[in-house]
């Protein structure tokens, strides 16, 4: 169920260490804290072997990559590899540069990764080689849609059998699939789009509930996912004449801090596929 | 009309290419966004030519410089000169150090800048090699005020003139202008300046309205720091007992989130000179 | 008094140049605003002289540290030094790795620092050289509780008495001791916790206090503590049905932006030791 995977985030409180952008890393630190875990950030080659060691889980966030974090990600990721911690891949603007996914292929082939989680236009490209990313959104031509599911979800099971990660693409609908089933969610606000870095702060608290929940990976991922849509739906009841972006981030991290596992039960909107 | 020059934000959704400093980051993709533009954040030399491609323009903020982004800020400059992308170039802490004086300085002389954004402490020590920076704020010495306009105004159309950019001095009162004509400001609130990063926001979303408007650009500048500070009031309003800078913060964005193009229209408080 | 250490602080407006992690960066500049400071953020080698010339103070935290802005921290605290600013160091994670560990005893080697600010693990990895840090909060066997606060008293005149810095150890007991005296202090609430970089915030306003109280650091120190911790008590009187850790931190920002010295000379709860 999914709200023991909450359950088992704030009674064990994982410490992630993360490798993100300096964009919205305070945002990131904040949800991860709300949710139960417990951060740390360090991407100086020099000191992230350590620093992960310590930890339970590391998140690599592409973002604002440059040539000393890139190193400090590929050194922070074969210490977690060896130490059979999970791993979370966020390759934000895969598609947008060769830098990004190049870096992105590189430590999916160097690593093992446990999760890879992007938007469509990013998924695409590291699975297809195109996609065509739009910055750090994803292209409309590439959404999924009620009509384009089926397809979106054999292609999510397909990448997942093919790099024996868990794929979570996120979106107006969510899919989080191994190789064998598909969680569709349709929890969420349009609204999330017009606030910088909730998918980064998915990725950083997605790691968490994956540290906290080691035989149960999937859902696990599926539960992250369905609580920051819920976030987005409960925040917003709180919103009032007046408010806008800023503020609803704040709602969003606030109502991931109240969130007990029977809020999520019952809000959670996912079937499987 | 300023209106039309919001509304083309919100119509086309530029993509803005940032090269900023660390401190304020977060807050400037907030804004893009709640204007109605979209951020993304590169300053990797090796990334920043593809990234500044795909995006309509490139906000240069040296504000946490160092020698790797000083080479990103130039890498992508060139390429968006190349591309006849507006680069609007705001000279954070110029006059407080030789490095930043002289990466300001060089980096106009290098790049076909749109436009340049800064308090009159450091576009003075732009024009003059004085002006007399305490930090980041502009000197009281310098300040524009009602009895030194004249001079102030006189100075911004010669430094456009000199410059072939669009100069946007802001403060107390607000300038912008070209060789020819000059907007006189008195939008915004003394509390504004409680808050850090107010003018890498505005810089950030003086971008996006220079995108949208490429046949209108003064006007367009005009429009975004008209924005700014009558968000700095509309959100002044919203400010209940116990609130701070802090919330502020977040009441400014959410004015500019909620602003539309009749309520700037009816807010802004201009003259041309 | 410690009201009229706060209220120097307002009377002055101490710049403050700030060499500090980009996590927690936006709030330690809105926390200097708020409680009457003003700052500024360099670490690149080649500015950060002149940087911290035209300030009156330097705030050293090493989370996030790297190569480039450990030499940074290097030479800003040699300029520092000479000119006889006070220098802060926030040794964050000092124990998580012998990167933080070394960089903070080569700094308090090489340094003049005024005040060492950290949780009881951090200062007692610098003071015993073991310590059990997890990450970046206090392990809960270090904790100062009623039961270990004669020996923590003792431990940190000692260690004051070593370094000639005042020892600053937040938690949910604070000890602000030179050689001879020792503040403890009970202000602040356990929520605090839940908010990223309250520790960071402390720092950054703590220096502040110390260059606006020449002559009076101890007690500086003391009030900028107790401020804080009064913060976070009002901050939280603010706090509605759904509100979390993200509103908190906005909270708290404000109310140390509305502090009166009689508000904190009344809630400060202190005794001298």
């Amino acid at each position: 169920m999914l709200k023991n995977c909450l359950e088992n985030v704030r009674n064990t409180v994982p410490l992630v260490h993360n490798i993100t952008n300096y964009v919205t890393v305070n945002d990131v630190a904040n949800v991860l804290l709300a949710c139960g875990g417990s951060p740390i950030m360090s991407d100086e080659p020099e000191d992230v072997e350590e620093i992960t060691s310590i930890c339970g889980g590391l998140n690599i966030n592409i973002g604002t990559l440059n040539q000393r974090s890139i190193e400090g990600m590929k050194v922070a990721g074969k210490k977690a590899s060896e130490l059979n911690h999970p791993i979370l891949l966020d390759p934000v603007g895969a598609g947008a540069s060769a830098l990004r996914t190049n870096t992105a292929l590189e430590l999916m082939d160097m690593l093992n990764i446990t999760v890879i989680r992007g938007n469509i236009s990013e998924i695409k490209t590291l699975a297809l080689g195109s996609g065509t990313t739009k910055g750090v959104d994803a292209d409309v031509a590439d959404r999924v849609t009620e009509e384009t599911l089926d397809d979106a979800v054999r292609f999510a099971k397909n990448f997942a059998a093919q790099t024996k990660a868990i794929i979570a693409i996120t979106g107006a609908i969510d899919l989080v699939a191994d190789a064998d089933a598909c969680y569709v969610i349709r929890n969420g606000r349009p609204e999330m789009g017009k606030i910088t870095g909730t998918g980064c702060q998915l990725s950083g608290m997605t790691t968490a509930f994956v540290v906290a929940n080691p035989e149960n990976k999937l859902e696990a991922v599926a539960a992250a996912v369905c609580t920051m849509g819920l976030a987005g739906e409960l925040g917003w009841e709180h919103m009032q004449e007046g408010d806008g972006n800023s503020t609803y981030r704040n709602r969003i991290i606030d109502a991931i801090y109240n969130m007990d596992g029977d809020t999520l039960e019952k809000g959670a909107k996912y079937e499987l596929r």
